[in-house]
């Protein structure tokens, strides 16, 4: 165990791939070591940055875009993938490993695709302490993305310190974001495949939404970008819009940014919890219920206090 | 509080909207009053049933045709739409309410909208408590319909004792339904839109898929029907597969049926309490996690003590 760290503070990827199977599979020793590493999850300055955007919106190749010029800073990267909608799998994502293959050989790019099987509505606990241990490595940017959409997205922005949201002008993507209710979770826009026809009209209904919510001379403008992602095009200015947004955040924003994200791992831990104790002996409780004998409230109660 | 209940009981729609909005409101009288109708809960002969589908397949216009078939046979209808993607409206969907209108002067009708704001998923626990109530009214079908994708159609199957699931020839439906794994969820299964090219391929895919499935003798097959719900054509059919359904689940599957509401319904208020209980007093417990002096599960621990 004591080589693990060792291993893992000498900056070895085995070991720190090692330490997310142990965190992942909620093996003890994963606890401890996240434990033995607060100093450096402390003191890094590690950017998290969320990548959001409905499915087709190009999350993927912006990030692989992201990967190769943040390399050509000289910074080391990593990359997580999540797919909370898929219980059934319980494995990772193999599409996310072959599409990353041209970083493969770069020992400053690190990939990790898992699963967040069963997590109820998006992102599991267990992302959390995968990315306590991303920050705790020393990589200088981690870009979580979920291949999920709804629940997930809003996760990911309880998580991340810097929140990209991708859309496109094709099929109404400012509407749907509207509807679903993200728009503001959004540090910043990125209108993706700025080629197709349509995409001065999205910057044009973002900037009106944004002007139509409330803001003073604090508020935070999310930056709006245009992108051709499979072009490369746009890229260093989004890595630029993030470190001017962690400028506006300052420390005490990103205070505010880390309490969120723990109390995101918070509310993930008592629900993970509460389905394992509600699982134990409650076929009678079942019974009970149905039968209208106990409320199900009555039976929460009960499982929760044993 | 007894007036309430005997007005109930005598069957006043009106004390069933207000005990409803009891239940809805998490007023104690309303776990009282569901305690007062055990006997009538046990003694239902109700037929509950799930209609699910990807929107635009025409649920709700099979569920208007279904309630005139239903009429015509004497039998009281009741209707729950719930909303689980909108957290935020925390409201009715007037939209059903509109839609309903024709079946408004009819006293043996009776429709009602809720958003089950915050649920994680799909249907919230009072979902299941309103559901328990109509049952007790008295009413021999009810039909609970959500309007969200995903998770909540794995949680109207959890809670409906017969689930229709809704395809259309369009847009490659039961591929999509196979990928999101909600094709073992049907106990019924309707070609909706029948007229439209494609139909009988569909019909093919899911009898293909049914007989890839482990069965033996004592398997359900689910029926698959054709409709076409806008001419309210092949809608009796579904009234007759739902009664032949019943039948082969007889009284120890409907147990095992309602066994399964149980825990879906004990699940959701472990859930609901915990995220209650998280609520209080944890800003100093965040920054403890945030600063990783606790692990977010030694944290949950803590709050599920209290």
């Amino acid at each position: 165990m004591s080589s693990l760290l060792t291993a893992f503070l000498a900056g070895d990827v085995r070991a720190l791939a090692r330490a997310i199977t142990l965190v992942e599979s909620g093996d003890a020793r994963g606890e401890v070591l996240l434990s033995s590493l607060r100093a450096e999850r402390q003191n890094s300055s590690c950017l998290v940055i969320g990548m959001t955007g409905a499915p087709g919106a190009g999350k993927s190749t912006l990030t692989d875009a992201l990967i190769t010029s943040c390399r050509s800073l000289g910074a080391r990267v990593a990359v997580l993938c999540v797919d909370p909608s898929s219980p059934f799998s319980g494995g990772a994502i193999l599409g996310d490993r072959i599409r990353m293959g041209k970083h493969y050989q770069d020992s400053g790019v690190f990939v990790r695709s898992m699963a967040s099987r069963g997590a109820l509505g998006g992102l599991a606990k267990t992302t959390v302490s995968v990315l306590s241990l991303l920050e705790a490595f020393g990589f200088a940017y981690v870009f979580l993305e979920t291949v999920g959409v709804g629940q997930s997205e809003v996760d990911i922005a309880s998580v991340a310190d810097h929140t990209v949201l991708v859309l496109t002008p094709a099929g109404g993507d400012a509407v749907q974001a509207f509807k679903a209710g993200i728009m503001e979770i959004a540090d910043i826009f990125v209108v993706n495949k700025a080629d197709l026809p349509g995409a001065d009209r999205l910057m044009r209904e973002i900037r009106a939404a944004q002007e139509l919510g409330a803001h003073d001379e604090h508020t935070w403008f999310a930056p709006i970008l245009q992108t051709i992602g499979s072009q490369a095009q746009g890229i260093p200015e989004i890595l630029e819009a993030i470190g001017q947004h962690r400028a506006h955040l300052g420390s005490s924003g990103l205070q505010t940014r880390r309490l969120e994200r723990a109390r995101f791992e918070l509310n993930a831990a008592i629900q993970e919890e509460a389905r394992e104790r509600a699982k134990h002996g409650q076929q009678n409780l079942l019974a009970r219920i149905s039968q209208g004998q106990i409320t199900a409230r009555e039976a929460a109660l009960e499982v929760l206090q044993t």
